[in-house]
């Protein structure tokens, strides 16, 4: 084989998150480092008798093509749903159902990015997006963020000096790995920005329905009047993501390209799961079922805080409202990732920094813990261990 | 909305075959326009009962996030069978599950193509993947076929000429929509032309097990011996396509980006499915499910044949070894979206031959039937409305 491969994919490093399934193929290793939701909260008597009556009803329909922009009555479902609850979308937007919500943004890559395009983003932000993001070609800017989420003031000056300025990619709610939520008047401010500068949002919300704590702060899509907000979505969190199943609601004429980008990209979405998990939310109560999903990951959380908080001023972490994810900060000069490699040998996986960082080669002092997977024995557990660490790296590295 | 879009999804036109869907939303209407296996071959209580073991026994798995080369031991039965039965995968070769076969070229364009890279095909060819070539900025030549496949002479010529030539897109056995097989010898010349030009082959195979006729012809992949073919797979004709299943098998310096590539674009395939269709593979005789699939389609061919046959020197039609499609050619002069509107109002839907169109606004004598869909009375009504419509066509319009 002696042909290039394409600049895109050249472009996108393998993710520092690989390293750390090395750690995770031993089976003895308790993972604070996935992003999963709990196995606990699938549906799966729920999905199992839908997917059963289907079978025996409508295999015919279920297992044949089905249609690029999703199956109609999960779009319905969906839209209503968005709608009623959140207020988001309007009568200028459509919704397109996506394997995951990762294809979403892959998707609005596809219909707006050319190559050079600068997209701006929450510094640090999902290594999954970046990495999407990435392989389109586009020049990412990383803007810091505070407890109150992205700075504006430093978006302001971003957007100033960027070359092509295309997009603003954010996930204003529960980031990851921040766990931060950005601010009502933040909101306000940063779709004034993107007027100002003609520039479209992704709002990657996969987390809003799971808040613990806190009043619910509105979705950038609900305050934009100009069809400018392109809100991600997903099931993956509340449902399954194993099944794959996202949408995006967006302005029509921004729906309209991603279905043809989608036509050609996977032709449609798994139709089976996408007619199973339309009649689970006709037959069930979605709404009591994400109320358990919060009960559950709220203990988890309060159980996860208590060891961070016992760390005192040595950690800096900020207590979340809701996600999955705590994001700790080391005292300046030492290296998240020197603390994940000692905890790995201690049998414990957390995420170093670094890899949520836009410029891939920056050392950050972060660490990511993840709070959703791990049972109450293994937080208890995996903290302890991880505090061994924590301690070992601060008495043997001198900052 | 006042942003633009990308320079490469403005350069896919929503496809001509949109058109049909107009003529098909009427239920009355007879459609040999589709490009779908029979609702009659779909495995669906074998299907059931795996779906219902897994849902009783590993719903925490399958429910759960999946890694993005896809299940492992789905990965080995689907290397296994290529290689036992058709010498396709060598040593150096990998195989990553994908999204459908649709995102196999997708991510095979991922990879390799940069804007402006030019793509050789056979002309006409599948306007799914035409689309999803166009949609990475590559650049189109369509290469002439007869009925031994792709012209090797104007292939020749063609890579000769063209700018940066990067890549050749074939459908060798039973292409779409004109039905022909690749001799064996052109294969070899093929393979001997990319090595010449440096440039890969992407085999598209989606109909390889649908053989009624003939001797099989050896896939390009099991005559590579330079990892300079990627063999693009799927389960959808002969399981399901509603389960979006496919398959690459290429040199593993390619999978290994195609893995980095598809992390970006939907993370992995449904892992459910995945999980279903390798225990459907273990528990029952795939073979034999085969064999049924073909003898039904063998039949469908015979009878429709039967009529194309009828229409004499009219119309020129091949008939093809496998797979889904006639293609016909009305007599020089004709068009053959023409005959397909007189067919429309007659509430039968074939596609017309421009939809298939390298140079898309290319008027065609060809139009497509697909016998795989349609019932024996379908077939039989829908071919007797047909030929009311070709007879029409060659009355009303002179040449």
């Amino acid at each position: 084989m002696t042909s290039d491969f394409s600049r895109r994919i050249s472009g996108v490093q393998p993710s520092a998150i690989r390293e750390i399934f090395k750690v995770l193929a031993d089976p003895g290793v308790i993972s604070l480092a996935a992003g999963s939701p709990s196995p606990e909260t699938f549906p799966a008597a729920e999905l199992a008798a839908v997917s059963s009556e289907l079978f025996a009803q409508r295999a015919g329909a279920a297992l044949q093509y089905g249609i690029t922009e999703g199956y109609g009555p999960l779009r319905e479902q969906t839209a209503a749903r968005l709608r009623d609850k959140y207020r988001v979308g309007g009568p200028d937007d459509d919704l397109i159902i996506t394997t995951g919500g990762q294809q979403g943004l892959d998707l609005t890559a596809k219909v707006l990015l050319n190559e050079g395009d600068t997209v701006l983003c929450e510094e640090p932000s999902f290594i999954g997006a970046l990495n999407c993001l990435r392989a389109t070609g586009a020049r990412l800017v990383g803007v810091p963020a505070d407890e109150g989420g992205m700075d504006m003031e430093a978006l302001a000056r971003a957007l100033k000096s960027a070359v092509r300025p295309k997009l603003i990619y954010t996930i204003p709610t529960f980031q990851n790995p921040g766990g931060t939520t950005l601010s009502a008047p933040r909101r306000e401010q940063m779709l004034a920005l993107a007027r100002q500068y003609n520039v479209l949002v992704a709002e990657d919300d996969p987390y809003f329905e799971l808040r613990y704590t806190g009043q619910p702060v509105p979705a950038l899509k609900s305050l934009d009047e100009e069809g400018r907000v392109i809100y991600l979505g997903s099931y993956s969190k509340t449902i399954s993501p194993g099944l794959r199943l996202g949408f995006v609601c967006a302005h029509r004429d921004i729906v309209s390209k991603m279905i043809v980008a989608k036509q050609v990209s996977d032709v449609h979405t798994n139709l089976f799961f996408q007619m199973a998990v339309s009649l689970y939310l006709d037959r069930y109560d979605f709404d009591a079922h994400i109320a358990a999903c919060r009960a559950l990951y709220a203990g988890r959380l309060d159980r996860m805080y208590a060891h961070v908080n016992a760390w005192g001023d040595r950690v800096s972490c900020l207590r979340p409202e809701g996600g999955l994810f705590l994001w700790c900060r080391l005292p300046r000069g030492y290296d998240g990732a020197a603390l994940c490699r000692l905890a790995g040998a201690r049998k414990v996986a957390a995420v170093p920094g670094s890899a949520f960082a836009v410029r891939e080669d920056e050392i950050s002092p972060g660490f990511r813990l993840n709070f959703s997977l791990p049972t109450d024995e293994q937080i208890t557990q995996g903290m302890i261990l991880l505090t061994q660490a924590l301690e070992e790296l601060l008495e043997t590295t001198k900052n």
